[in-house]
């Protein structure tokens, strides 16, 4: 009785679910991905072999990893229909709406759409993994009245998705920092897009129903949104020095700084961050943009002294993918495509567990009114 | 420490919300609506004076109820695009798919999108309740091939969606019994589509995302999607004794019966099904069909002799809705239409008093793994 009275704002600190798929080791400072350091993984492996780790169970051997890139670009092609609705919706519609608006409306192209048992599930997340970056990059050129660029089954998984955004194809390095991008932004145990979908997929409402809802969550700042307003936020500050101005300013205006924070703090840096901040450094000198990276490191500091806070993954992400030459209403989609892999393993683990979320409230209004 | 470590699937029990909205008191066998009995207001008001009570915060005056309807009436057009996409789904869409594509759609109709004060919200609320009914009437229609049926301007709120659907002019009887239908529909407390809207909002995601989240959740079968199975059922059974052998065939197959049992148990029967079952007593008078309410009573029977279940809401919404002409596919579209009120109040509450949603796991996967 007594712990039903117990009220966590946000469920901080809560037990929502059971899952084998990631843990947040605060103590070990780990990020646990199926038993692997997400860290290591994204040190040593590609994003296609996560792919496998999660559908399969373990990282591929070579044959395995062709195989699956094989099964992936035969379900790269949206219907038709998709890019019809894509090319009706206003020009100023926000990428991650036209995301969600297409996510949805992929269930209507779904013959099994209410089988949900674990092949089903499968087949259905290897169609989302392959179509969703094709949605992604193509919702961006059909909103800026381009033509869309056609996947190339050539090229690799993560590769086609960079070159389907920018139209060419990325060099080596380019290509593996974004796909260690997607690598740390693939898992993340239960953020409130994880938790979305979980919830909704506990009704045995669909995968797209599930991801859908998980989109809409992603898209706002204190979530996935993050990344594209921490790019606005460097564009704005132009110059270190102009940059130092705008955060010492907006911590003045008690205003939240995009970026840092995270609810399950680790006791330093996270370490996904303090990943890209390496890529940044890479990416930063190749392309003589040291500025960038400096503006980067001074905010860190400012945070850190004003506020003991860190910088979280859509930190470093951010001007890693404006160096990439990525459109930046792109880095909050770029991330839910990533994160497809982690969701539909959620919802998988769900539809093999299910029990219907359906908490309770402490009311505050009033009692004994009469019409 | 050790709160963290309880854990409730399906957060049975657990506080998730502090609201001033709706409460189920289950000692009292009381629904409470913004201090109200919900029953006694649906048995003594309409569907518009709720929309009142919501967002002016009090039953309104007979002037006042003239003027919200006005208010409402003159948001009832879609942007055309919304009717060409609709156009452009695969016939077979699911009502709830197309509503759900269609919500995520409007998202990129609103030059106000990302402005989440009170006002605004109110105008968002105001626009959505106007344009859902519209929505969800004319996705069938279109769905299926036939014209749009235009909204009359001349009828009351909730007569018009009723018309739109049909395209005849109720009677007074069907048309109180479906408004008393849509009130009862209109909140309760914190289910999954509620808390699903309430955990996407919390992410500063806009109205749109934590409704077209909250459609993907009242589709599945564990929620919502109970009313158009119950009905499946109903015709499956034919008789009364045809009704009887298939549910006693889904007891000895330990399957679920769909609309009995609720996971906030009442006492007694679900004080809103009651109501519903009054209401199916007279149309089943009315129009000569007795036999649908008697299986009805003899399936409540079964379920409390063998399970000491009781039937909930969509267990006599289901054939109140047949008996008043309406397409299965609709019913929980309906659903959803109504509980577009609850769901906007509480993403407005979650704005003005937001907190991040999200929790924590307990990891049972493996350790230690290396790549
Ligand atoms: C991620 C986040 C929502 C987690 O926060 P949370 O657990 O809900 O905690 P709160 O937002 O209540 O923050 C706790 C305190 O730290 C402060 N804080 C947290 N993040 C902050 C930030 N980025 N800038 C300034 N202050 C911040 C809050 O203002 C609050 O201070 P108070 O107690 O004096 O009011 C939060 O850190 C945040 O909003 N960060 C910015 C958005 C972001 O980068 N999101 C991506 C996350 S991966
Ligand atoms: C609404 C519902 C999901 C709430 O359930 P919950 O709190 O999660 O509880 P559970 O589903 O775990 O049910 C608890 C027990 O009652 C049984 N039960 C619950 N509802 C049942 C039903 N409709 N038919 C048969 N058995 C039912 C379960 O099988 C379970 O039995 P067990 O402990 O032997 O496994 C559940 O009652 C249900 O599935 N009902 C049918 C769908 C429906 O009508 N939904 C609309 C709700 S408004």
């Amino acid at each position: 009785m007594e712990e039903q009275i117990t009220y966590k704002p946000g469920l901080n600190g809560v037990i929502a679910a059971e899952t084998c798929l990631s843990y947040l080791d605060v103590d070990a400072e780990e990020i646990v991905i199926k038993g692997y350091d997400l860290i290591e993984l994204a040190q040593s492996v590609l994003y296609i072999d996560l792919i496998h780790l999660f559908l399969q169970g373990s990282l591929p051997t070579e044959q395995e990893q062709v195989s699956l890139e094989k099964e992936l670009v035969q379900a790269y092609h949206l219907p038709s229909d998709i890019l019809a609705i894509l090319k009706q919706l206003p020009h100023t519609t926000h990428p991650m709406d036209a995301l969600r608006t297409s996510i949805s409306t992929l269930a209507s192209y779904d013959e099994q759409l209410d089988i949900h048992n674990e092949v089903e599930t499968r087949q259905k997340t290897i169609h989302l993994l392959a179509k969703i970056p094709n949605i992604v990059a193509n919702s961006y050129h059909i909103l800026h009245n381009k033509q869309p660029i056609l996947p190339r089954e050539d090229l690799a998984y993560s590769t086609n998705f960079l070159y389907m955004i920018t139209g060419h194809v990325p060099n080596e390095r380019e290509a593996a920092i974004f796909d260690q991008s997607l690598m740390v932004y693939s898992e993340h145990e239960m953020p409130n897009s994880t938790f979305t979908a979980r919830v909704i997929a506990s009704t045995n409402a669909d995968i797209y129903g599930a991801l859908t809802g998980a989109v809409a969550s992603l898209k706002g700042n204190l979530h996935g949104g993050a990344n594209e307003a921490v790019m606005y936020m460097l564009l704005e500050g132009k110059t270190v020095d102009g940059y130092r101005n705008l955060l010492y300013n907006k911590l003045q205006q008690k205003e939240k700084v995009m970026g840092f924070g995270h609810r399950v703090y680790m006791k330093k840096m996270d370490p996904r961050a303090a990943l890209m901040k390496e890529a940044l450094r890479e990416l930063a000198t190749e392309k003589g943009e040291a500025e960038i990276f400096e503006m980067c490191e001074a905010g860190e500091q400012i945070m850190k002294e004003e506020k003991g806070l860190y910088p979280n993954l859509d930190y470093y992400a951010a001007p890693v993918y404006y160096l990439l030459g990525i459109p930046i209403p792109l880095y909050t989609p770029i991330f839910f495509a990533a994160r497809t892999l982690g969701l539909s393993a959620h919802v998988a683990e769900q539809q093999q567990n299910n029990k219907l979320f359906r908490p309770r409230v402490r009311y505050t209004g009033p009692r004994g009114l009469h019409p």
